[in-house]
């Protein structure tokens, strides 16, 4: 499938405007440092492995303008300082010092720029390979007579990677393959990224898609039209606890209650074995107007933000839930799926580990 | 409390034009038949008993211009035809006719005048007893050193009945009392009842409160931030299952993982005794459109209708779900609160018609 941070013809980079979508699909292009850092900056890319890359990136064009030690570290300074708590960000950043570093000067910026192809080819192949394991997990539950019904949280999407995204990988593979296939998307309230961005995703790879609230996912699973639920996650547990978008836990038990698996799909970077369970991950807050206010095309066709609530009334924004293990049917990862408990994702990371080794 | 529709010094009928709210509380006077009809037609006023009570003060008001037979036939089948699905509008109306078409024309205007406030003391009584009941399960569920924190789906409150409402009738009469009390407010998508009408509510009646998407519930109660649940209803079947607001149901599962007590609020009228169980209730598919746009107030006071979705996209939009019994701790209704279970809701409805008769 077409990449979210792509080369034209004339080796420029370009991506997608997301703080333009779903309502135009605006690509920008990214010729220097400062164009990189703005973007991260302003959220026109999100989604922690797209911004690693696009921060990279920002390093390789840097060193094609000052490539001695001193003005590398100051570009990676400068573009860490973009998005200051993204691990991810500061782990491509860092890449990309330790790969150039020990080269010559003259060598740096073509080495940098070869470096961005590696990191972003891997996580292209990361995630493509969730999406087949994904598809082997999903592919069977599908009924006789109609298309595999598969319901969706969020946005765990290509635009939040380089290439496939995570939850969505498997649907992409799935539809690839010519398999029947229907998405239910939760809209994803407070911040829409359902409505918005997967149903913008779905409908620009034709993948066939129906948008609704997220009080509607337990109805349609007691109404037996979903076949299987398939969220991405922030971070997984030593023993399976999976911490995601605000609202998967619902999901998750609408998906037990009526014998609907629910597999949530994550690279192996996300698996943090130092992290016992669920109740030591903490909980962001995030601003109250996410939910007294949403963000909406106005009848003259402009973007605008409309309040929902009457003036002064309180609201409480957590962004993220804690799913416990037992209602997770299997994580799936590049390194194939797995069952939630602690000796299965022990034993997956030791075989993570030895591939790597 | 104050009640939802409500007579002045001179004898004038008022209520609140709901399609104003949140935004804007303004009194609206119902000075003849075609005002009570159009502020029925254009949903001035909404809610099953408050539809009924002004449709009936509609006939009221006709009995004034022309009292005859047929002059009352007509306005009957003129205020029927205004909302011809509301069954609780047929109810009331049929109720009229049958109170005053016996009387002399000269009296029938005054009958039906004081006919109608029978009615609207009924309603208010109704609820109001519902309110003691569920006030009495709520009390013991307060946790020592903080307000008893309740959770409440949709609007099943004051403004869709004559006084009182049914789910918030406990909670007004908790706060009444002097209780400590906090009320989370799910927002309710796709139509945000919650955000717009229930805050509306708790802020006019002085209720500390705070608004939550949806998917927050689940994470709430997983951190023991909500003691207790309480729901309107819209039907309860012979079995226990309850339809009431899509959403109703991830809710209780929410609650029974997390041992936190899930209550339905409802008149024994909302009681089918011919309906076996929840897959006998059809469930209503409404307009995409409430999920693809949401009404809020724009950035110049004007309130505007916003996209949330790439244009074409469908969404499907169930209005209600099901929950089955075994989610359900109890009913409270006007006659007391019991188990939701066929024998103990048997007994009550043998309770309910050996009170009436």
């Amino acid at each position: 499938m077409a990449r979210t941070l792509w080369l034209d013809e004339h080796g420029r980079l370009l991506t997608w405007d997301q703080t333009r979508l779903p309502f135009a699909s605006v690509p920008i292009t990214l010729t220097d440092e400062s164009g990189c850092a703005h973007a991260i900056r302003t959220m026109q890319v999100r989604g922690a492995p797209l911004i690693g890359a696009v921060g990279a990136y920002g390093l390789a064009l840097a060193a094609r303008v000052d490539a001695s030690d001193a003005g590398l570290r100051a570009a990676h300074a400068r573009l860490l300082a973009t998005r200051p708590t993204a691990v991810n960000l500061r782990w491509a950043l860092d890449r990309l010092l330790a790969a150039v570093l020990p080269k010559a000067p003259a060598d740096r910026a073509a080495c940098a720029w070869a470096e961005c192809a590696r990191l972003c080819d891997e996580d292209a192949a990361c995630n493509a390979a969730i999406g087949r394991h994904a598809a082997d997990r999903l592919r069977p539950l599908a009924r006789p007579g109609r298309p595999l019904q598969v319901l969706t949280h969020c946005n765990a999407g290509a635009i939040a990677t380089v290439e496939h995204g995570t939850a969505l990988a498997g649907l992409f593979a799935l539809a690839a393959a010519g398999a029947a296939l229907h998405v239910w998307v939760d809209e994803t309230r407070p911040r829409n990224q359902g409505a918005s961005l997967t149903a913008w995703e779905l409908k620009s790879a034709g993948v066939p898609h129906t948008v609704i609230a997220d009080n509607a996912a337990g109805l349609l699973m007691r109404q037996g039209q979903v076949d299987a639920v398939i969220v991405g996650c922030d971070r997984v547990a030593a023993n399976g606890d999976v911490a995601n978008k605000i609202g998967t836990y619902g999901k998750a038990l609408a998906a037990g209650d009526n014998g609907v698996p629910f597999f949530v799909a994550c690279p192996v970077s996300t698996i943090d074995a130092d992290c016992p369970d669920g109740a030591a991950i903490p909980i962001e807050l995030r601003d109250p107007r996410e939910v007294t206010h949403v963000r909406g095309r106005g009848p003259d066709g402009r973007v605008v933000e409309v309040q929902l609530t009457p003036d002064g009334v309180a609201a409480l924004n957590p962004a993220f839930d804690v799913t416990p293990a037992r209602w997770v049917s299997a994580l799936v990862t590049e390194h194939g799926s797995v069952d939630a408990t602690a000796p299965a994702i022990a034993a997956l990371l030791a075989r993570a580990a030895g591939a790597r080794s």
